[in-house]
């Protein structure tokens, strides 16, 4: 046995912490209890029937390709029919621009790994995905939060921050967005912000992460223009998933960016798993290509935009007054904003109690704040559970604003 | 675009290499090319068609599950019917010492996040596995090679390295073998070896990180115990794979060890990947409970046996004096000993030449040494092709001695 194994972890491992999220998500096992904390895709979403004739023509065809190693980068037919949904909406992309990754949580974690020393500076939103801000914790990195409104990140504040820190002798190594229906406030970014962000972002010769997983769930407008688009000159990685448009249990996601910065993450995605499992790639070339893809999309598009409505008319129905929420068009997520002087962890007890669970918003946010905000995730619940949950959830705030 | 991009990576990113293994890789694209330098399975090993049948009852009864998002740890009947394997050898193994891994790379990996910090020190095997190393190398870790014999890493090597360490005020974070058919050399340590390295493990108070994805292709003679059962006492940390037993293109590995280690790696985890593919672990733990496994690996170890006899008996015809090798008794791997004075970095190029590949000895050496010797797979090509192979091989030598 070892002794005093605390002291011969990493740095790393000892400022570790188990995801706030992940440690909800034990409480709400219990079937009594109604969550809205995962950012799950509702099952009835996933084309099960469907694979099974893509998988027999998968193994019929090509079977022991799927089951060997493949390329680090992606195997071609992948990066090739993602490229093509990109080039359709006129994006100036190649295939060396382009590499899949197991996840975009892997993709976040390999930006970390190539830009972030330990003290480095980095910028991200407040509020910001949990799962991007604790890969970029686990490299020692001192990350600035930029407040957001209505538009997404504030790019005066963001302009401020970088004057701060080159006043200080610092310049950060990214800036990171999620520009499409945010996780976790559900904003997005109209394109005069995006191009903001950007101007800035090439005045100070920093590079912009551009986290984009749910951009493809919209329920209604036009596409807003991604900044990687916007920019076409090398400023901008974009990262992309299948997880919430196909299945999160297949772990496929990719990044955009320009090619010394994909080779990097090529070959530190060496260390990491060598390549990304070539059955379920194959399995999702496949599945784009036969049309199905867009099909079911569709589908689960239309299922999404009614359990958004479902839910938004629930909170209008039980909630007290000084509760308010964004309307996001798109996505999986709701943010609330309980009255200042409340506290959601302190909800979240009673809330629990009561059968219902969400994530506090102070989670995601990298300077504590955020106390009186939750998320709720809209795309899981069926629309009658999610009825009844708003409804205990409208329950245990009205308790706790006594 | 960024200006001096290069200046902003990180230290890690600015001295990654991209793997030899995978340049060779690329050079024997050609199919001219007979390459003995992947370490890939043969794809006639692969259960192709028996997993149609697993595939449409995983889609009939869980589907929705299979697609979805899991436990970082991985879900429970894979873990349980892998640890029962062990249990069944007598093992002393529960649920909280078991993680499944994104492939024994991720193991790899994780082990450096969480011990590693720049300029600590570790200790491996000369030669070791290339991926290893390069996972260890991308924290900044002082690796420090152990030389072997005919039964693995020699432990007076290693003693008097602990102690030359000792002296100097250093305590290596951990001791990395490799000891059933290890990659490069195919040896396998006897349960003597495994005994004495263990008892200085304990005496210096250093976790021993044993690689076993070979273990179970053995062609003949009993199974060695493993490092973690000779123990039992929370020493080591064993890392197991489905990529040479069941099929690379699943990316399915194992972490075993003491509870604290697992929890870290499994925190690691959550910011690397949140989970490993729920799809494909659904795949392997229905097959390996179907029996399927079992049966697969008996005739994968049969075609393996003869590949190996075959490779051997093409040495003896075409090898010209000077020229040893060993003959292990499992795995995927053997390894070529030229005269002294030659070099098979030289070789590889008339090699090539005449359309063989193979990997040069001295990538798999941390100081730089082992430049006469190289590393043959015998699992993949055709036993005629291995034939030819060898007799181009042989040439190539032959003409490099004069």
């Amino acid at each position: 046995m070892i002794n005093n194994l605390e002291k011969i972890f990493s740095d790393s491992a000892k400022n570790m912490k188990r995801s706030a999220i992940r440690e909800i998500l034990k409480l709400t096992q219990n079937p009594e209890v109604i969550s809205f904390a995962g950012g799950l895709p509702a099952p009835e979403s996933f084309p099960v029937q469907e694979l099974k004739q893509i998988l027999n023509e998968l193994l019929d065809e090509e079977g022991a390709d799927a089951l060997q190693y493949s390329a680090t980068e992606g195997i071609t037919e992948l990066r090739e029919v993602l490229l093509e949904r990109y080039q359709k909406e006129g994006m100036n992309v190649g295939i060396d621009n382009l590499t899949i990754t197991t996840s975009s949580q892997q993709g976040l974690y390999l930006l970390g790994k190539i830009f972030l020393d330990k003290g480095d500076k980095a910028i991200c939103g407040l509020p910001s995905y949990l799962g991007g801000v604790c890969a970029f914790n686990t490299f020692g990195v001192d990350l600035h939060g930029i407040r957001s409104d209505h538009k997404g990140m504030r790019s005066d504040h963001l302009e401020e921050k970088l004057y701060e820190l080159e006043g200080q002798g610092f310049k950060p190594k990214f800036i990171y967005v999620i520009p499409d229906f945010q996780n976790p406030t559900g904003i997005t970014m109209p394109e005069s912000r995006r191009k903001e962000i950007l101007t800035l972002a090439r005045k100070h010769d920093i590079p912009i992460i551009e986290d984009s997983p749910y951009r493809e769930i919209r329920f209604e407008g036009e596409h807003q223009k991604t900044l990687y688009q916007l920019d076409n000159n090398g400023q901008v990685i974009l990262l992309g998933s299948l997880s919430k448009t196909f299945a999160p249990g297949l772990r496929l996601g990719w990044a955009i960016g320009p090619r010394e910065i994909i080779e990097r993450m090529v070959i530190a995605k060496q260390s990491l798993d060598l390549c990304t499992p070539t059955f379920t790639q194959k399995l999702a070339a496949r599945y784009i290509k036969s049309g199905l893809f867009d099909e079911n999309l569709k589908k689960t598009i239309e299922q999404y935009r009614k359990k958004r409505d479902n839910m938004i008319q629930a909170f209008r129905e039980y909630m007290p007054e000084g509760v308010t929420w964004n309307e996001p068009a798109g996505g999986l997520f709701l943010f609330l904003y309980l009255p200042y002087n409340m506290d959601s962890e302190k909800l979240f007890s009673t809330a629990i109690k009561k059968n219902v669970a969400f994530v506090m918003g102070n989670v995601f946010h990298c300077d504590g704040a955020g106390r009186n905000t939750l998320r709720i995730n809209f795309s899981y619940a069926s629309e009658e559970r999610a009825a009844e949950g708003i409804k205990r959830l409208a329950s245990a705030i009205k308790e706790e604003m006594k």
